[in-house]
């Protein structure tokens, strides 16, 4: 008895079930929390200390004490690190539990993929909600697909999965279309969570959406929107990461009685903006409610949602961080387990990790050649009719259609102002390409991507059929990730070896990514190709898009070429 | 489609999610809320209309609209009334969902008791903690005993079984007594809820009790107390009952910035206060503190506690209440999957009961003669020595040992100032009796009650002997509940036919416990005689109490006389 024990005096500390700051103490021993001391003479501190003359004791000097963050909702696969590499950043960043959809693994991977998200950190504690919809659709092809049974059966794989993922498909949850129906069925049956996701969708669409058993939603983008949500009865969570930043919905939020189903998550995050980034969420969060409300919104907010311990409180397990300030969220330590965080940075978190080979070697198409690259009615054949051109639009998933005679395509490609598009599937050997072309994207080269949404094929754009050639087999020979080809030489290249989409080291991905942005820019003017580049072959969004299996417009396969 | 719909508008809806009150409309189908329309030009409202023009609109001519409520903490059995009588009073008061210890009918019942509590309710949803103290102590005999294993199986028994019941035992707890270990570790597995019950408990045993995983505390009667307790994370269960109003306490819980763990609850309640007895809760709750924040108290506080549905949300059973004011919460209406309450009464609730058989005649004993009652050193034997007295004090559980010499007794029962007390096995056949003194009680006559806790002997307290053994005898013959006795003639009787403790018919009991209550003026002072009956054999109380194993003084037998 008394062995282990550590007792923190001169707290302030962040109660977040009465949402107040309290002095205090408090005491832990191993990895729990044993007592909390709000009294004035510090009574079961001192008691605690007595029995246990040998506890070592800290005194915080009036620092602020709050629990350890939890991420409500994060994409792990778009930070392009595997979780053991992933986690270094979540925890240094106070967060100690993340809820992720692995949905692009699980386009690659399928359950083995899943399996692998849910036992590769080793400090960071990870909950799955089980992908909802892989594929996205019949107009791709996925490395795996997770029917109703499927989703059944993951939902009992193990107690860290919690529900089921967000359900993209509100159409179909709308019109009562009965694959998806069940797959909520599945999660209602087994008692979890049914995550949503449901862009702008309100009125009598939003309505029969909740009925159906939707409980929360991290798409919104409009305080009136994220407003009708939560007055439905929604959990609303505001997302800031790298691709969508909606903290400002705070703005709207805060006018209401009651926060308590509001978080605060991720979603998307870019492996260059990993440092600190739950702290700056919370930074910017703090300048539209107050401090505590916010870290309520990581803490136990989440907690209540999921069904998750939080909070500094006797039994709970001994995470916590202490701040110099709140207002500026100035993290000084991270304790994990009773432990610093400094201790599992040399001991556990240093350990090397399970080998990961199964996830290797995913780029499965036959090394190419030019002629693989041949379009109709341009390399070969006559030109006939006009070409649908996919016109993409800056700072948005939407692409338009745009027809131009085929007599023009030539010159339009020579000059740059149109560019070859190709998405090779690259899951089951097939050897399938779908082929076509993109409004100007690219002034000269090549660049390739095997991160592309949902099913994460091969999607290349160039200039030249021979840049195209050199862009892909490289892809294939580093085992995907990203590669840049100027004038017949790779000019860049981001190995993410596992599953094709991320990496197995934080430092490699993030050194490679920074010089890769820094090579393209003289091939584009688009400030976030890659990102950019991962949209063009999802098939559920307007108006046209292009995946292995040729041009999808508006939920229709459409040939390259109309009257 | 559009069968059965019907459509709500003008109302102001009670938003528990948000903490507001906002104008809309609502639609119901069958038994769930199709649609909450909270928009300026009412869309939804319109476009369902449209589609269903046959739909019944009805206008609320701008009155308010809640969620029904949860009453997070009773005992049933203390209103002494079977579930389906007792459903009548708390859906009329805006109940339609318990969380329920049914800790008195296991005590004579055990499991089947605990079955019967959670079917025989028709329109109520009754849930339920499991006991965790079946018997008290060992110095009582109950009709049943539920150790770790019994628990461990009720837990499974059905979904409607929430958690361990209030762990009383929380010396126990805190020195780490396996039992009662094991019987939170059985909850614990589960992944179940764990309830308290710690009156005062402060410092550092309150964090003991804690850290071994009680979640909730119904028994604050200090407002520091309440504070310390929330603070420590607990769900901290405000009780507003017939022998504990504790309302009082929201005066200091409103002072932290958030009241998400705070629950108004019951408990115990006369059958004489049943009436609208909720309403009257939160009546009183918005003395002190916002109406909307003491509904959130009623309804999604204990709802996010005990993982229950609440709100008018699309999705949720359509069950709700609509009111004319809420600043006196005078109900207007109650709709329960979609009907109002006068439907039910009509069909479901007006059904005969399920025959219940199985728990009459419990009051297991021989019938007894005057012989029976005699004391050694009163009626028999030389006195010697002290008698220990049992003095009770009124309004509160503890009573005081007062020895009196023994030469005196005769003297002081013959002139009332003290009054004989047994307490009769009524269980087991076994003809066990703990014989007493207690101080002057009763003027005259003899009552009897076999509502005792918690084993629920029969205790009877009496003057004359002869009207001692009448009123044990009557009350075997009536099957169980309450009897006066005065010179020789039965002067009341309430008949509790269901194991000793409840009733079947509710305008019976309630008629015949006002009459007893009114007979028994003349027998007595004391304002509630069957209230404080009730606890004189609760064997786990300071400083003496009978059960039918004899005296009992601070967890230890002792004699009737001493030196």
């Amino acid at each position: 008895m008394g062995e282990g024990i550590k007792l923190f005096k001169n707290a302030k500390i962040v109660n977040v079930f009465t949402k107040e700051v309290l002095p205090g103490a408090f005491g832990v021993e191993r990895e729990r929390i044993l007592f909390v001391d709000y009294s004035s003479d510090g009574n079961v501190f001192s008691s605690v200390l007595s029995a246990n003359p040998e506890a070592e004791v800290i005194d915080l000097a009036g620092a602020f004490v709050t629990p350890t963050f939890i991420d409500g909702h994060l994409h792990i696969e778009s930070s392009h690190l595997i979780p053991s590499e992933f986690e270094k950043f979540a925890l240094a960043s106070g967060v100690s539990k993340v809820v992720i959809d692995p949905h692009e693994i699980a386009n690659v991977c399928g359950k083995e993929g899943i399996k692998f998200m849910l036992s590769d950190a080793r400090l960071l504690e990870v909950y799955v909600m089980v992908p909802s919809c892989v594929p996205a659709s019949s107009f791709e092809t996925a490395g795996a697909e997770l029917g109703p049974e499927d989703i059944e059966e993951l939902l009992k794989l193990d107690e860290r999965v919690l529900g089921l993922a967000e359900v993209m498909n509100y159409p179909g949850v709308i019109n009562r279309d009965p694959e998806v129906l069940a797959k909520i069925k599945a999660a209602k049956r087994a008692k979890k969570l049914i995550d949503g996701h449901a862009p702008l969708l309100t009125g009598e669409d939003l309505n029969k959406y909740i009925f159906e058993g939707v409980m929360s939603d991290h798409e919104c983008t409009k305080g009136e929107e994220a407003l009708e949500k939560l007055r439905l009865g929604m959990w609303v969570m505001v997302r800031e990461g790298t691709a969508s930043k909606n903290i400002y919905l705070l703005e709207s939020l805060r006018k209401v009685g009651d926060l308590r189903r509001v978080m605060l998550v991720t979603d998307d995050i870019s492996p260059l903006e990993l440092e600190n980034y739950m702290l700056k969420t919370l930074q910017k969060a703090s300048k539209y409610v107050d401090p505590i409300e916010a870290l309520q919104m990581v803490t136990i907010n989440p907690a209540t949602y999921f069904g998750l311990e939080t909070g500094i409180k006797p039994g709970n397990q001994a995470d916590f961080l202490i701040f110099e300030s709140l207002e500026e969220f100035s993290l000084k330590d991270v304790w994990i387990k009773g432990k610093p965080l400094e201790f599992w940075e040399k001991t556990l978190l240093s350990h090397k990790k399970e080998a990961t080979n199964k996830f290797t070697g995913t780029i499965n198409y036959a090394f190419k050649k030019k002629e693989d690259f041949f379009i109709p009615g341009i390399d070969y054949g006559e030109p006939s009719g006009r070409a649908r051109v996919i016109k993409p639009i800056k700072h948005s998933l939407i692409t338009e259609e745009v027809l131009v005679p085929s007599s023009k395509i030539e010159r339009l490609l020579k000059n740059r102002e149109i560019n070859r598009i190709y998405v090779l599937e690259r899951h089951k050997g097939t050897e399938r390409m779908g082929k076509g072309l993109i409004w100007g994207i690219l002034k000269e080269g090549a660049v390739a991507s095997s991160y592309a949404h949902d099913s994460h094929n091969v999607v290349v754009i160039g200039c030249e059929l021979e840049d195209i050639v050199l862009a892909v087999n490289t892809l294939k020979e580093i085992g995907g990730g990203f590669v840049a080809v100027k004038q017949g030489r790779v000019i860049g290249k981001v190995a993410l070896e596992i599953a094709g989409i991320m990496g197995a080291s934080a430092s490699k991905v993030i050194n490679e990514l920074k010089d890769f942005y820094q090579t393209i820019n003289d091939l584009t003017d688009w400030d976030d190709l890659l990102l950019a580049m991962s949209f063009f072959s999802l098939s559920v969004i307007p108006e046209i898009k292009i995946t292995d299996q040729g041009l999808i417009k508006n939920f229709e396969k459409v040939g390259l070429y109309t009257s």
